[in-house]
Protein backbone atom coordinates (compact mmCIF):
# COMPACT_ATOMS: atom_id res chain seq x y z
CA UNK A 1 0.00 0.00 0.00
CA UNK A 2 1.30 3.38 -1.07
CA UNK A 3 -0.08 6.56 0.44
CA UNK A 4 -0.66 9.39 -1.72
CA UNK A 5 0.92 12.29 -0.17
CA UNK A 6 -1.21 15.47 -0.87
CA UNK A 7 0.66 17.59 1.10
CA UNK A 8 4.35 16.95 -0.72
CA UNK A 9 2.62 16.93 -4.24
CA UNK A 10 0.62 20.06 -3.48
CA UNK A 11 4.23 21.62 -2.63
CA UNK A 12 5.92 20.36 -5.15
CA UNK A 13 3.08 21.98 -7.56
CA UNK A 14 3.19 25.23 -5.45
CA UNK A 15 7.26 25.38 -6.15
CA UNK A 16 6.80 24.54 -9.91
CA UNK A 17 4.32 27.32 -10.50
CA UNK A 18 7.05 29.94 -8.31
CA UNK A 19 9.54 29.08 -10.78
CA UNK A 20 7.07 29.61 -13.72
CA UNK A 21 6.47 33.31 -11.78
CA UNK A 22 10.10 34.13 -11.57
CA UNK A 23 11.02 33.46 -14.79
CA UNK A 24 7.79 35.82 -16.09
CA UNK A 25 8.77 38.37 -13.82
CA UNK A 26 12.32 38.12 -15.26
CA UNK A 27 11.37 38.45 -18.92
CA UNK A 28 9.29 41.80 -17.78
CA UNK A 29 5.70 40.39 -17.43
CA UNK A 30 3.29 40.97 -15.03
CA UNK A 31 3.44 39.28 -11.74
CA UNK A 32 0.31 37.04 -11.54
CA UNK A 33 -2.99 38.67 -9.63
CA UNK A 34 -5.11 36.77 -7.63
CA UNK A 35 -8.00 38.27 -5.37
CA UNK A 36 -10.40 36.98 -3.00
CA UNK A 37 -13.62 37.73 -1.83
CA UNK A 38 -14.65 36.82 1.67
CA UNK A 39 -17.48 37.62 3.14
CA UNK A 40 -18.28 37.23 6.72
CA UNK A 41 -16.03 35.61 9.62
CA UNK A 42 -16.91 32.34 9.30
CA UNK A 43 -13.89 30.27 11.10
CA UNK A 44 -13.75 27.68 8.11
CA UNK A 45 -14.14 30.34 5.10
CA UNK A 46 -11.51 32.43 7.22
CA UNK A 47 -8.78 29.56 7.33
CA UNK A 48 -8.89 28.71 3.57
CA UNK A 49 -8.74 32.04 2.51
CA UNK A 50 -5.99 32.84 4.83
CA UNK A 51 -4.72 29.58 3.06
CA UNK A 52 -5.02 30.98 -0.14
CA UNK A 53 -3.45 34.54 0.96
CA UNK A 54 -0.66 32.60 2.18
CA UNK A 55 0.08 30.35 -0.99
CA UNK A 56 0.01 33.13 -3.15
CA UNK A 57 3.14 34.26 -0.98
CA UNK A 58 4.62 30.95 -2.09
CA UNK A 59 3.86 31.11 -5.61
CA UNK A 60 5.10 34.28 -5.61
CA UNK A 61 1.89 36.08 -6.71
CA UNK A 62 0.09 39.04 -6.12
CA UNK A 63 -3.35 39.14 -3.30
CA UNK A 64 -5.82 40.89 -3.05
CA UNK A 65 -8.30 40.09 -0.01
CA UNK A 66 -12.10 42.54 -0.61
CA UNK A 67 -13.77 41.85 2.93
CA UNK A 68 -17.33 42.30 3.07
CA UNK A 69 -19.71 41.98 6.44
CA UNK A 70 -22.25 39.52 6.54
CA UNK A 71 -24.97 42.17 6.09
CA UNK A 72 -23.50 43.38 2.69
CA UNK A 73 -26.14 43.52 0.23
CA UNK A 74 -26.08 41.27 -3.23
CA UNK A 75 -26.24 44.60 -4.90
CA UNK A 76 -22.88 45.52 -3.40
CA UNK A 77 -21.13 42.47 -3.82
CA UNK A 78 -22.31 41.92 -8.00
CA UNK A 79 -20.87 45.74 -7.96
CA UNK A 80 -17.84 44.52 -6.76
CA UNK A 81 -17.77 41.63 -8.81
CA UNK A 82 -17.61 44.07 -11.49
CA UNK A 83 -15.15 45.95 -10.34
CA UNK A 84 -13.23 42.82 -10.26
CA UNK A 85 -14.16 42.43 -13.49
CA UNK A 86 -12.83 45.42 -15.44
CA UNK A 87 -10.25 45.31 -13.14
CA UNK A 88 -6.96 44.80 -15.84
CA UNK A 89 -4.66 44.26 -12.97
CA UNK A 90 -6.73 41.08 -11.67
CA UNK A 91 -6.22 38.01 -13.27
CA UNK A 92 -7.86 35.83 -11.51
CA UNK A 93 -10.65 36.12 -8.56
CA UNK A 94 -12.72 34.05 -6.01
CA UNK A 95 -15.54 34.65 -3.87
CA UNK A 96 -15.25 32.15 -1.02
CA UNK A 97 -18.72 30.32 -0.61
CA UNK A 98 -20.72 29.75 1.24
CA UNK A 99 -22.59 33.16 1.35
CA UNK A 100 -25.17 34.12 3.48
CA UNK A 101 -28.37 33.27 3.12
CA UNK A 102 -29.77 36.44 1.57
CA UNK A 103 -27.20 36.36 -1.59
CA UNK A 104 -27.70 34.33 -4.25
CA UNK A 105 -24.55 32.31 -4.62
CA UNK A 106 -25.89 31.47 -8.35
CA UNK A 107 -26.15 35.01 -9.09
CA UNK A 108 -22.81 36.09 -7.87
CA UNK A 109 -21.08 32.93 -9.46
CA UNK A 110 -22.60 34.08 -13.25
CA UNK A 111 -21.89 37.41 -12.47
CA UNK A 112 -18.00 36.59 -12.68
CA UNK A 113 -16.34 37.20 -16.19
CA UNK A 114 -15.30 33.33 -16.78
CA UNK A 115 -11.94 34.64 -18.20
CA UNK A 116 -10.79 35.33 -14.83
CA UNK A 117 -13.11 32.76 -13.18
CA UNK A 118 -10.14 30.60 -11.55
CA UNK A 119 -12.60 28.45 -9.05
CA UNK A 120 -14.20 27.16 -12.38
CA UNK A 121 -17.80 27.25 -11.47
CA UNK A 122 -19.55 29.51 -14.04
CA UNK A 123 -21.36 27.53 -16.25
CA UNK A 124 -19.06 28.18 -19.17
CA UNK A 125 -16.28 26.64 -17.65
CA UNK A 126 -18.09 23.67 -16.25
CA UNK A 127 -19.13 23.54 -19.99
CA UNK A 128 -16.43 23.74 -21.84
CA UNK A 129 -15.17 20.93 -19.12
CA UNK A 130 -18.12 18.68 -20.47
CA UNK A 131 -17.44 19.29 -23.79
CA UNK A 132 -13.50 18.54 -23.51
CA UNK A 133 -12.77 22.10 -24.28
CA UNK A 134 -9.79 24.02 -22.69
CA UNK A 135 -11.33 25.98 -19.81
CA UNK A 136 -10.94 26.33 -16.07
CA UNK A 137 -11.12 23.06 -14.19
CA UNK A 138 -12.10 23.65 -10.57
CA UNK A 139 -9.85 22.73 -7.53
CA UNK A 140 -10.70 20.18 -6.16
CA UNK A 141 -10.91 17.78 -9.24
CA UNK A 142 -8.14 18.83 -10.97
CA UNK A 143 -6.31 18.05 -7.41
CA UNK A 144 -7.48 14.65 -7.87
CA UNK A 145 -6.40 14.01 -11.40
CA UNK A 146 -3.01 15.48 -10.47
CA UNK A 147 -2.50 13.20 -7.73
CA UNK A 148 -3.28 10.19 -10.67
CA UNK A 149 -0.98 11.51 -12.75
CA UNK A 150 2.10 12.13 -10.37
CA UNK A 151 1.36 8.97 -8.80
CA UNK A 152 1.19 7.38 -12.06
CA UNK A 153 -1.35 5.45 -11.67
CA UNK A 154 -3.30 3.61 -14.50
CA UNK A 155 -7.07 5.09 -15.47
CA UNK A 156 -7.46 3.66 -19.08
CA UNK A 157 -9.92 1.21 -18.66
CA UNK A 158 -10.52 1.18 -15.45
CA UNK A 159 -13.53 0.74 -13.41
CA UNK A 160 -13.82 3.90 -11.48
CA UNK A 161 -17.12 4.78 -9.02
CA UNK A 162 -17.45 8.24 -7.75
CA UNK A 163 -19.49 8.77 -4.64
CA UNK A 164 -21.30 11.21 -4.73
CA UNK A 165 -23.13 14.21 -7.53
CA UNK A 166 -22.16 17.14 -5.83
CA UNK A 167 -21.89 20.08 -8.95
CA UNK A 168 -18.15 21.11 -7.45
CA UNK A 169 -17.11 17.63 -6.97
CA UNK A 170 -18.79 14.20 -7.86
CA UNK A 171 -20.28 15.45 -11.25
CA UNK A 172 -17.06 17.27 -12.64
CA UNK A 173 -14.66 14.60 -11.16
CA UNK A 174 -16.63 11.50 -13.17
CA UNK A 175 -16.73 14.01 -16.39
CA UNK A 176 -13.23 14.10 -16.11
CA UNK A 177 -12.51 10.69 -15.70
CA UNK A 178 -14.65 9.29 -18.37
CA UNK A 179 -12.74 11.79 -21.20
CA UNK A 180 -10.18 10.84 -23.68
CA UNK A 181 -7.23 12.03 -22.00
CA UNK A 182 -3.68 10.41 -20.80
CA UNK A 183 -5.44 10.90 -17.32
CA UNK A 184 -8.99 9.90 -17.77
CA UNK A 185 -10.46 7.44 -20.51
CA UNK A 186 -11.94 4.79 -17.49
CA UNK A 187 -15.21 3.27 -16.83
CA UNK A 188 -17.38 5.70 -14.36
CA UNK A 189 -20.26 5.03 -12.73
CA UNK A 190 -21.50 7.39 -10.36
CA UNK A 191 -23.34 6.64 -6.81
CA UNK A 192 -25.95 8.96 -4.88
CA UNK A 193 -28.45 8.02 -2.62
CA UNK A 194 -30.44 6.61 -5.02
CA UNK A 195 -28.17 3.76 -6.05
CA UNK A 196 -29.47 0.51 -4.54
CA UNK A 197 -26.20 -1.89 -4.96
CA UNK A 198 -23.66 0.44 -3.65
CA UNK A 199 -22.10 -2.22 -2.14
CA UNK A 200 -21.59 -4.36 -5.20
CA UNK A 201 -21.03 -1.63 -7.07
CA UNK A 202 -17.83 -0.49 -4.95
CA UNK A 203 -16.54 -3.76 -4.62
CA UNK A 204 -16.17 -4.06 -8.17
CA UNK A 205 -14.18 -0.66 -8.38
CA UNK A 206 -10.67 -0.25 -9.71
CA UNK A 207 -10.57 3.08 -8.22
CA UNK A 208 -12.96 4.40 -5.69
CA UNK A 209 -13.78 8.41 -5.58
CA UNK A 210 -16.04 9.28 -2.72
CA UNK A 211 -17.23 12.39 -2.10
CA UNK A 212 -20.18 12.06 0.26
CA UNK A 213 -19.59 13.92 3.35
CA UNK A 214 -20.20 11.02 5.20
CA UNK A 215 -17.65 10.03 8.06
CA UNK A 216 -16.08 6.20 7.75
CA UNK A 217 -19.20 5.72 4.86
CA UNK A 218 -16.56 3.09 2.64
CA UNK A 219 -15.61 0.15 4.39
CA UNK A 220 -13.19 -2.68 4.45
CA UNK A 221 -16.20 -5.19 2.77
CA UNK A 222 -16.79 -2.72 0.40
CA UNK A 223 -12.88 -2.43 -1.29
CA UNK A 224 -11.45 -4.67 -3.02
CA UNK A 225 -7.90 -6.01 -3.36
CA UNK A 226 -5.66 -3.51 -4.66
CA UNK A 227 -8.16 -0.30 -5.45
CA UNK A 228 -7.28 3.01 -5.65
CA UNK A 229 -8.77 4.83 -2.85
CA UNK A 230 -9.13 8.50 -3.26
CA UNK A 231 -10.84 10.31 0.05
CA UNK A 232 -12.82 13.54 -1.09
CA UNK A 233 -14.32 13.58 2.15
CA UNK A 234 -13.85 15.90 4.61
CA UNK A 235 -16.41 16.33 8.17
CA UNK A 236 -15.40 17.92 10.99
CA UNK A 237 -16.14 15.17 14.00
CA UNK A 238 -15.57 16.24 17.39
CA UNK A 239 -11.95 14.99 19.25
CA UNK A 240 -10.93 15.44 22.70
CA UNK A 241 -7.02 14.74 21.24
CA UNK A 242 -7.11 18.64 19.23
CA UNK A 243 -6.81 21.97 20.81
CA UNK A 244 -9.74 22.93 18.61
CA UNK A 245 -11.83 20.28 20.02
CA UNK A 246 -12.14 18.96 16.22
CA UNK A 247 -10.79 16.91 13.99
CA UNK A 248 -10.96 16.16 10.05
CA UNK A 249 -12.63 12.91 8.90
CA UNK A 250 -12.85 11.05 5.39
CA UNK A 251 -15.60 9.19 4.13
CA UNK A 252 -12.76 5.77 4.32
CA UNK A 253 -12.53 3.73 7.56
CA UNK A 254 -8.44 4.50 6.35
CA UNK A 255 -7.23 2.15 9.45
CA UNK A 256 -8.99 -0.84 7.85
CA UNK A 257 -9.18 -0.30 3.84
CA UNK A 258 -5.74 0.89 3.97
CA UNK A 259 -4.38 -2.16 3.87
CA UNK A 260 -6.05 -3.70 0.93
CA UNK A 261 -5.32 -0.73 -1.10
CA UNK A 262 -3.13 -0.30 -3.65
CA UNK A 263 -2.95 3.72 -3.19
CA UNK A 264 -4.96 5.73 -0.88
CA UNK A 265 -5.08 9.24 -0.14
CA UNK A 266 -5.09 10.11 3.96
CA UNK A 267 -7.54 12.79 5.48
CA UNK A 268 -6.34 15.32 6.20
CA UNK A 269 -3.07 15.58 3.85
CA UNK A 270 -4.52 14.20 0.62
CA UNK A 271 -6.82 15.66 -1.46
CA UNK A 272 -7.36 18.84 1.00
CA UNK A 273 -4.10 20.39 0.36
CA UNK A 274 -4.52 20.07 -3.74
CA UNK A 275 -7.35 22.56 -3.60
CA UNK A 276 -5.47 25.71 -2.96
CA UNK A 277 -2.62 24.38 -5.10
CA UNK A 278 -5.19 24.20 -8.21
CA UNK A 279 -6.25 27.54 -7.48
CA UNK A 280 -2.77 28.57 -8.05
CA UNK A 281 -2.40 26.56 -11.17
CA UNK A 282 -5.46 28.16 -12.34
CA UNK A 283 -4.40 31.81 -11.60
CA UNK A 284 -1.42 31.22 -13.31
CA UNK A 285 -3.20 29.88 -16.48
CA UNK A 286 -5.52 33.00 -16.02
CA UNK A 287 -2.31 35.32 -15.77
CA UNK A 288 -0.73 33.60 -18.91
CA UNK A 289 -3.46 33.72 -20.82
CA UNK A 290 -3.43 29.79 -21.63
CA UNK A 291 -6.81 29.49 -21.43
CA UNK A 292 -8.38 32.13 -23.25
CA UNK A 293 -6.51 34.15 -24.99
CA UNK B 1 -41.89 -6.37 -24.57
CA UNK B 2 -43.68 -2.87 -25.25
CA UNK B 3 -42.64 -0.80 -28.15
CA UNK B 4 -41.47 2.61 -27.30
CA UNK B 5 -43.22 4.10 -30.14
CA UNK B 6 -41.43 7.77 -31.16
CA UNK B 7 -43.06 8.43 -33.96
CA UNK B 8 -46.63 8.43 -31.99
CA UNK B 9 -44.72 10.58 -28.67
CA UNK B 10 -43.32 12.83 -31.25
CA UNK B 11 -46.41 13.86 -33.27
CA UNK B 12 -48.14 13.83 -29.69
CA UNK B 13 -45.49 16.43 -28.38
CA UNK B 14 -46.24 18.70 -31.87
CA UNK B 15 -49.46 18.96 -30.93
CA UNK B 16 -49.27 20.28 -27.41
CA UNK B 17 -46.88 22.02 -28.84
CA UNK B 18 -49.49 23.64 -31.54
CA UNK B 19 -52.33 23.43 -29.14
CA UNK B 20 -50.00 26.14 -26.83
CA UNK B 21 -48.77 28.53 -29.48
CA UNK B 22 -52.58 28.52 -31.00
CA UNK B 23 -53.49 29.91 -27.23
CA UNK B 24 -50.29 32.14 -27.26
CA UNK B 25 -51.20 33.96 -30.78
CA UNK B 26 -55.33 33.74 -29.69
CA UNK B 27 -53.56 36.14 -26.47
CA UNK B 28 -52.45 38.51 -28.95
CA UNK B 29 -48.70 37.13 -28.41
CA UNK B 30 -45.98 37.11 -30.98
CA UNK B 31 -46.06 33.45 -33.14
CA UNK B 32 -42.77 31.68 -32.21
CA UNK B 33 -40.18 31.68 -34.94
CA UNK B 34 -37.23 29.40 -35.74
CA UNK B 35 -34.67 30.32 -38.03
CA UNK B 36 -32.49 27.67 -39.22
CA UNK B 37 -29.08 27.99 -41.33
CA UNK B 38 -28.03 25.58 -43.43
CA UNK B 39 -24.51 25.36 -45.43
CA UNK B 40 -24.17 23.29 -48.66
CA UNK B 41 -26.10 20.47 -49.84
CA UNK B 42 -25.02 17.39 -48.04
CA UNK B 43 -28.44 14.76 -48.34
CA UNK B 44 -28.84 14.25 -44.50
CA UNK B 45 -28.74 17.80 -44.08
CA UNK B 46 -31.10 19.08 -46.53
CA UNK B 47 -33.84 16.63 -45.06
CA UNK B 48 -33.48 17.16 -41.53
CA UNK B 49 -33.60 20.82 -42.63
CA UNK B 50 -36.69 20.09 -44.63
CA UNK B 51 -38.30 18.11 -41.42
CA UNK B 52 -37.40 20.91 -39.28
CA UNK B 53 -39.60 23.37 -41.19
CA UNK B 54 -42.23 20.93 -41.60
CA UNK B 55 -42.39 20.22 -37.62
CA UNK B 56 -42.81 24.43 -37.29
CA UNK B 57 -45.53 24.48 -39.69
CA UNK B 58 -47.49 21.68 -37.72
CA UNK B 59 -46.17 23.43 -34.55
CA UNK B 60 -47.71 27.09 -35.91
CA UNK B 61 -44.13 28.36 -35.81
CA UNK B 62 -43.03 30.60 -38.03
CA UNK B 63 -39.76 29.32 -39.56
CA UNK B 64 -36.92 30.82 -41.74
CA UNK B 65 -34.40 28.99 -43.88
CA UNK B 66 -31.18 30.91 -44.94
CA UNK B 67 -28.98 28.94 -46.92
CA UNK B 68 -25.00 29.02 -47.85
CA UNK B 69 -23.02 27.36 -50.67
CA UNK B 70 -20.23 24.99 -49.16
CA UNK B 71 -17.46 27.69 -50.27
CA UNK B 72 -19.47 30.38 -47.59
CA UNK B 73 -16.20 32.10 -45.84
CA UNK B 74 -16.64 31.67 -41.55
CA UNK B 75 -16.78 35.31 -41.42
CA UNK B 76 -19.57 35.55 -43.44
CA UNK B 77 -21.46 32.61 -41.35
CA UNK B 78 -20.49 34.43 -38.37
CA UNK B 79 -21.88 37.78 -39.47
CA UNK B 80 -25.33 35.72 -40.52
CA UNK B 81 -25.04 34.51 -36.86
CA UNK B 82 -24.80 38.06 -35.36
CA UNK B 83 -27.88 39.18 -37.56
CA UNK B 84 -30.32 36.61 -35.72
CA UNK B 85 -28.70 36.87 -32.63
CA UNK B 86 -29.74 40.71 -33.19
CA UNK B 87 -33.30 40.22 -34.70
CA UNK B 88 -35.43 40.42 -32.16
CA UNK B 89 -38.74 38.67 -34.60
CA UNK B 90 -36.06 35.04 -34.13
CA UNK B 91 -36.77 33.12 -30.60
CA UNK B 92 -34.31 30.75 -31.65
CA UNK B 93 -31.94 29.21 -34.42
CA UNK B 94 -29.78 26.80 -35.30
CA UNK B 95 -26.99 25.81 -37.52
CA UNK B 96 -27.50 22.93 -39.10
CA UNK B 97 -24.31 20.36 -38.63
CA UNK B 98 -21.65 19.49 -39.94
CA UNK B 99 -19.98 22.65 -41.29
CA UNK B 100 -17.63 22.52 -44.22
CA UNK B 101 -14.13 21.75 -42.85
CA UNK B 102 -12.64 25.21 -43.52
CA UNK B 103 -15.51 26.14 -40.70
CA UNK B 104 -14.76 26.25 -36.87
CA UNK B 105 -18.03 24.19 -35.64
CA UNK B 106 -16.99 25.02 -32.02
CA UNK B 107 -16.54 28.61 -32.79
CA UNK B 108 -20.16 28.88 -34.97
CA UNK B 109 -22.06 27.55 -31.72
CA UNK B 110 -20.03 29.55 -29.53
CA UNK B 111 -20.66 32.86 -31.10
CA UNK B 112 -24.96 31.70 -31.23
CA UNK B 113 -26.53 33.48 -28.62
CA UNK B 114 -26.77 31.03 -25.46
CA UNK B 115 -30.42 32.96 -25.10
CA UNK B 116 -31.47 31.82 -28.36
CA UNK B 117 -29.39 28.53 -28.73
CA UNK B 118 -31.92 25.92 -28.84
CA UNK B 119 -29.99 22.82 -30.27
CA UNK B 120 -28.52 23.24 -26.59
CA UNK B 121 -24.46 23.17 -28.11
CA UNK B 122 -23.45 26.43 -26.27
CA UNK B 123 -21.32 25.74 -23.35
CA UNK B 124 -23.29 27.90 -21.45
CA UNK B 125 -26.89 25.37 -22.02
CA UNK B 126 -24.45 22.62 -21.53
CA UNK B 127 -22.73 23.75 -17.98
CA UNK B 128 -26.65 25.10 -16.79
CA UNK B 129 -27.69 21.19 -17.79
CA UNK B 130 -24.41 19.45 -15.58
CA UNK B 131 -25.26 22.11 -12.84
CA UNK B 132 -28.58 21.47 -12.65
CA UNK B 133 -30.15 24.82 -13.56
CA UNK B 134 -32.73 25.95 -16.29
CA UNK B 135 -31.54 25.56 -19.38
CA UNK B 136 -31.73 24.35 -23.39
CA UNK B 137 -31.54 20.72 -23.32
CA UNK B 138 -30.13 19.24 -26.55
CA UNK B 139 -32.38 17.52 -28.57
CA UNK B 140 -31.44 13.38 -28.29
CA UNK B 141 -31.14 13.37 -24.63
CA UNK B 142 -34.31 15.35 -23.77
CA UNK B 143 -35.97 13.24 -26.88
CA UNK B 144 -34.92 10.13 -24.53
CA UNK B 145 -36.53 11.29 -20.88
CA UNK B 146 -39.33 12.40 -22.28
CA UNK B 147 -39.95 8.90 -24.01
CA UNK B 148 -39.03 7.20 -21.09
CA UNK B 149 -40.88 9.82 -18.76
CA UNK B 150 -44.39 8.61 -21.84
CA UNK B 151 -44.03 5.18 -20.88
CA UNK B 152 -43.95 5.69 -16.87
CA UNK B 153 -40.52 3.72 -17.05
CA UNK B 154 -38.46 3.72 -13.59
CA UNK B 155 -35.05 5.40 -13.53
CA UNK B 156 -34.71 5.62 -9.75
CA UNK B 157 -32.22 3.74 -8.48
CA UNK B 158 -32.09 2.02 -11.77
CA UNK B 159 -28.45 0.47 -13.29
CA UNK B 160 -28.66 2.89 -16.62
CA UNK B 161 -25.38 2.29 -18.65
CA UNK B 162 -24.73 4.68 -21.22
CA UNK B 163 -22.69 3.22 -24.39
CA UNK B 164 -20.88 6.31 -25.73
CA UNK B 165 -19.12 9.58 -24.52
CA UNK B 166 -20.03 11.90 -27.37
CA UNK B 167 -20.75 15.48 -26.49
CA UNK B 168 -24.40 15.18 -28.05
CA UNK B 169 -25.77 11.92 -26.80
CA UNK B 170 -23.60 9.90 -24.35
CA UNK B 171 -22.26 12.57 -21.75
CA UNK B 172 -25.08 14.82 -21.74
CA UNK B 173 -27.96 12.13 -21.23
CA UNK B 174 -25.66 10.34 -19.14
CA UNK B 175 -25.58 13.65 -16.81
CA UNK B 176 -29.46 13.74 -16.97
CA UNK B 177 -29.88 9.91 -15.76
CA UNK B 178 -27.94 10.56 -12.29
CA UNK B 179 -29.67 13.85 -11.67
CA UNK B 180 -31.73 14.10 -9.10
CA UNK B 181 -35.13 14.17 -10.83
CA UNK B 182 -38.26 12.72 -11.47
CA UNK B 183 -36.63 10.77 -14.97
CA UNK B 184 -32.78 10.22 -13.70
CA UNK B 185 -32.17 9.34 -10.08
CA UNK B 186 -30.06 6.43 -12.14
CA UNK B 187 -27.24 4.83 -11.19
CA UNK B 188 -25.01 5.61 -14.35
CA UNK B 189 -22.36 4.08 -15.96
CA UNK B 190 -20.96 5.61 -19.09
CA UNK B 191 -19.04 2.45 -21.54
CA UNK B 192 -16.51 3.61 -24.26
CA UNK B 193 -14.01 2.21 -26.74
CA UNK B 194 -11.70 1.92 -23.60
CA UNK B 195 -14.12 0.15 -21.16
CA UNK B 196 -12.96 -3.50 -20.48
CA UNK B 197 -15.85 -5.78 -19.51
CA UNK B 198 -18.57 -3.70 -21.41
CA UNK B 199 -20.56 -7.11 -21.78
CA UNK B 200 -20.77 -8.04 -18.04
CA UNK B 201 -21.31 -4.06 -17.42
CA UNK B 202 -24.40 -4.24 -20.15
CA UNK B 203 -25.60 -7.68 -18.55
CA UNK B 204 -26.52 -5.63 -15.23
CA UNK B 205 -28.05 -2.95 -16.54
CA UNK B 206 -31.51 -2.18 -15.84
CA UNK B 207 -31.20 -0.02 -18.85
CA UNK B 208 -29.28 0.45 -21.37
CA UNK B 209 -28.93 4.17 -23.84
CA UNK B 210 -26.38 2.95 -26.88
CA UNK B 211 -25.25 6.29 -28.84
CA UNK B 212 -22.37 4.40 -30.43
CA UNK B 213 -23.29 4.32 -34.34
CA UNK B 214 -22.13 0.07 -34.54
CA UNK B 215 -24.89 -1.89 -36.40
CA UNK B 216 -26.12 -4.85 -33.95
CA UNK B 217 -23.43 -4.00 -31.64
CA UNK B 218 -25.51 -4.94 -28.76
CA UNK B 219 -26.54 -8.82 -28.99
CA UNK B 220 -29.47 -10.71 -26.74
CA UNK B 221 -26.51 -12.12 -24.55
CA UNK B 222 -25.95 -8.18 -23.38
CA UNK B 223 -29.05 -7.90 -22.23
CA UNK B 224 -30.55 -9.04 -18.91
CA UNK B 225 -34.53 -10.11 -18.41
CA UNK B 226 -36.96 -7.34 -18.18
CA UNK B 227 -34.38 -4.44 -19.45
CA UNK B 228 -35.48 -1.43 -20.93
CA UNK B 229 -33.49 -0.88 -24.08
CA UNK B 230 -32.99 2.71 -25.73
CA UNK B 231 -31.29 2.70 -29.25
CA UNK B 232 -29.93 5.59 -30.68
CA UNK B 233 -27.45 4.75 -32.93
CA UNK B 234 -28.42 5.38 -36.48
CA UNK B 235 -26.10 4.34 -39.57
CA UNK B 236 -27.12 4.03 -43.47
CA UNK B 237 -26.29 0.11 -43.88
CA UNK B 238 -26.79 -0.80 -47.78
CA UNK B 239 -29.97 -2.24 -48.73
CA UNK B 240 -31.48 -3.96 -51.57
CA UNK B 241 -35.26 -3.74 -50.05
CA UNK B 242 -35.30 0.33 -50.37
CA UNK B 243 -35.37 2.50 -53.51
CA UNK B 244 -32.84 4.55 -52.12
CA UNK B 245 -30.38 1.74 -51.59
CA UNK B 246 -29.53 1.76 -47.68
CA UNK B 247 -31.99 1.84 -44.71
CA UNK B 248 -31.14 2.72 -41.12
CA UNK B 249 -29.80 0.17 -38.37
CA UNK B 250 -29.55 1.13 -34.94
CA UNK B 251 -26.90 -0.09 -32.21
CA UNK B 252 -28.68 -3.16 -31.04
CA UNK B 253 -30.13 -6.41 -32.89
CA UNK B 254 -33.37 -5.91 -32.53
CA UNK B 255 -34.61 -9.29 -33.83
CA UNK B 256 -33.14 -10.94 -31.00
CA UNK B 257 -33.02 -8.40 -28.28
CA UNK B 258 -36.28 -7.34 -28.15
CA UNK B 259 -38.25 -10.86 -27.11
CA UNK B 260 -35.82 -10.40 -23.62
CA UNK B 261 -37.13 -6.28 -23.20
CA UNK B 262 -39.54 -4.60 -21.27
CA UNK B 263 -39.28 -1.81 -23.42
CA UNK B 264 -37.24 -1.12 -26.39
CA UNK B 265 -36.99 1.64 -29.35
CA UNK B 266 -37.02 0.51 -33.09
CA UNK B 267 -34.67 1.83 -35.66
CA UNK B 268 -36.21 3.83 -37.34
CA UNK B 269 -39.53 5.43 -35.27
CA UNK B 270 -37.82 5.45 -31.97
CA UNK B 271 -35.56 7.93 -30.72
CA UNK B 272 -35.17 9.43 -34.13
CA UNK B 273 -38.58 11.77 -34.55
CA UNK B 274 -37.95 12.65 -30.87
CA UNK B 275 -35.34 15.04 -32.01
CA UNK B 276 -36.98 17.29 -33.97
CA UNK B 277 -40.40 17.35 -31.58
CA UNK B 278 -37.49 18.87 -28.89
CA UNK B 279 -35.64 20.95 -31.18
CA UNK B 280 -39.84 22.39 -30.94
CA UNK B 281 -40.12 22.15 -27.31
CA UNK B 282 -37.03 24.62 -27.11
CA UNK B 283 -38.28 26.70 -29.68
CA UNK B 284 -41.79 27.53 -27.25
CA UNK B 285 -39.45 27.84 -24.48
CA UNK B 286 -37.32 30.56 -26.49
CA UNK B 287 -40.65 31.99 -27.45
CA UNK B 288 -42.19 32.20 -24.08
CA UNK B 289 -39.27 33.17 -22.13
CA UNK B 290 -39.08 30.25 -19.77
CA UNK B 291 -35.94 29.37 -19.36
CA UNK B 292 -34.17 32.99 -19.76
CA UNK B 293 -36.36 36.40 -19.41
Amino acid sequence: MELIDGKKVSAALKQEIAAEVAKMVAEGKKRPHLAAVLVGHDGGSETYVANKVKACEVCGFKSTLVRYEDDVTEEELLACVDRLNRDDDVDGFIVQLPLPKHISEQKVIEAIDYHKDVDGFHPINVGRMSIGLPCFVSATPFGILELLRRYNITTKGADCVVLGRSNIVGKPVASLMMQKADVGNATVTVCHSATKNLKDICRRADIIISAMGKPGFVTADMVKDGAVIIDVGTTRVPSTLTKSGWKLRGDVDFDNVAPKCSFITPVPGGVGPMTIASLMHNTLLAASHAIYK
